[in-house]
């Protein structure tokens, strides 16, 4: 369908199941339409996209190319962007995406806080603001769930000594390749190796620990990060097999932010598949204390494409340049009607 | 004490309990300094602030002045503003703080949401603008528990069909203005009179039902408020006296704002002398529901002040004009370090 007047144009770039997801969104949003999707998985190459995400056709739909450089993105004013945690690896589509002057959403998990004196961000920074464009990595963790959500938060509390992140995911209910990530179904041994050689694990603690310090306005003098592994008890099913007992089940993932030997930033990241209580917990503590309790915790998957999607008109009157979400305007839903492609 | 570099220059204007409050935040904040003081009551006048907020004197400290013609308010750029809840009588105050170039912060409550199509509330976006500074009305309610914060939240959602936000507070805990503003210690038939009069109960639900509603591209068709009084069961001590079985607690406060026969918007306040059970309740309603809980609710008064300071900043940087919450960078806050005056 042509997009109608008011109706932002979006590029889709990585279509696994996040990508995937936040395409879903896009098609049932009001306010957006998709212009062109890319993705290197040779096996989607061809699939138009409303196929790919299981929905009724609609008219002019793109179908997933393999690069940018494949595909037609007049009119598209922003790219949602979502193929890997790592930003040096990531870099270079981001890049060619700002260069045809799109403005980047990105899911990389290491875009969201990124380390500002790093050559290479400085440059995308650069790279953008002379484009004319916005560059945002956001998500539900980081991104929300342990930054954003706390540093909103405290918009009430009097002053903030410290703050705690728990969150505890069943990751039962997530996405198999998360379920790879968290390592369900290794033995600790493996798991130990996995997680030495960084190939296994959360990646956003960092992330949202500095970006939580220079909210409140904290130098961090030392910074410790720890995994390990949730073993099984019994037997587990998953989506990646049955666990036997004594395998793990997924991860138990901590970061302390201290300044001068008192902790002020203490994150808690449990993801494994059956676990109990899942929740988010955020306490806030200073002169008038903040407990914020999330039961059932929020939904990864879910959440962090409902963040893109929702971020969308934020990022585009955003001043150009890489941003966080504490410096643009915050995020909400906008509008919630669903439009009916099938019929369009 | 001079203003060193960097440090944001205050006028307070009002000081009750709550425009106290912030002068206490203010003094105890390395990056703010109190520039003058103004309040109507004349038994506070010639009163230096630090006194009036029982703080250790710090030097050049304000003293407090009947109006704003007899304020030295050379330097400064934001006034803090806390002197009512109705709109039309505030503002002339407000009107007099943007005619001196000064940032409006106002704690009042019509003026976190006002009506746009209002010709006085055109009039004043209008001045705004022409003076270059901001203004914006923000508190804990309306401003954040029940507007500002169940926005934000929906960042993560995929979609809001509809939102319900329950508040329990326990006015024990809060200042007696307040108290007498719930109708603590009346009669229900007293408590039926003033309500009707619009003497009595919480200002501030419309303001959050419009603020949710622009932000979900929702067109109330309809909007209801009800306002009950608690009843004490038995003698109850508070700080308007002890209260008679039988007689009044407190309000129950309902708005209701629907979208064609569907509630949209379902706001539920109860603030009464010795309520059990206080909190802040939010609920996101649509394909991935959200629920937010704050067990014991952000604390009134400590809230209103601190979101006041600490969007002090956020208003600096934010476009002239009239702002919401919602299209100012999201406030948090800022440095909690506080600074020893009574040495400076």
């Amino acid at each position: 369908m042509r997009p109608s007047r008011g109706v932002v144009s979006v590029v889709h770039y990585g279509l696994g199941p996040i990508g995937r997801s936040i395409a879903t969104l896009v098609a049932q949003h009001t306010g957006l339409a998709s212009r062109a999707a890319i993705d290197v998985a040779s096996d989607i190459r061809g699939t138009p996209l409303p196929q790919l995400i299981g929905a009724a056709p609609w008219p002019a739909a793109p179908v997933v190319v393999g690069s940018l450089a494949e595909a037609d993105t007049d009119g598209a004013v922003i790219a949602v962007h979502s193929t890997g945690s790592s930003l040096a690896l990531v870099l270079p589509q981001i890049l060619e995406l700002v260069d045809r002057r799109l403005h980047v959403l990105s899911t990389c998990e290491e875009l969201s806080y990124p380390d500002r004196y790093d050559e290479s961000v400085r440059a995308l920074d650069e790279h953008a603001r002379a484009r004319g464009v916005a560059v945002l990595g956001t998500g539900v963790n980081p991104g929300f769930a342990m930054d954003f959500l706390p540093i909103v938060v405290s918009a009430v509390a009097p002053s903030v000594e410290s703050v705690s992140v728990r969150r505890v995911q069943n990751a039962s209910q997530r996405r198999i390749p998360l379920q790879r990530k968290i390592g369900a179904g290794l033995s600790p041994e493996e798991f130990r190796v996995r997680a030495e050689r960084g190939s296994l694990g959360h990646v956003g603690l960092r992330q949202s620990a500095s970006a939580l310090a220079a909210a409140f306005g904290w130098t961090l003098t030392s910074y410790v990060e720890r995994i390990d592994p949730v073993i099984a008890h019994a037997n587990t099913s998953s989506g990646v097999g049955e666990i036997a007992a004594g395998r793990v089940l997924g991860i138990h993932q901590t970061a302390r932010g201290s300044m001068d030997d008192r902790i002020v930033v203490d994150l808690d990241l449990t993801m494994a598949v059956g676990a109990a209580d899942a929740h988010d917990l955020i306490s806030l503590h200073g002169a008038a204390p903040i407990e914020v309790r999330i039961p059932g915790g929020l939904h990864g998957d879910v959440a962090t494409a409902a963040i893109v999607v929702n971020t969308i008109p934020r990022l585009i009157e955003a001043a150009p340049g890489l941003r966080t979400m504490a410096d643009i305007s915050a995020p909400h839903a906008w509008r919630s009607s669903a439009r009916a492609y099938a019929t369009a």
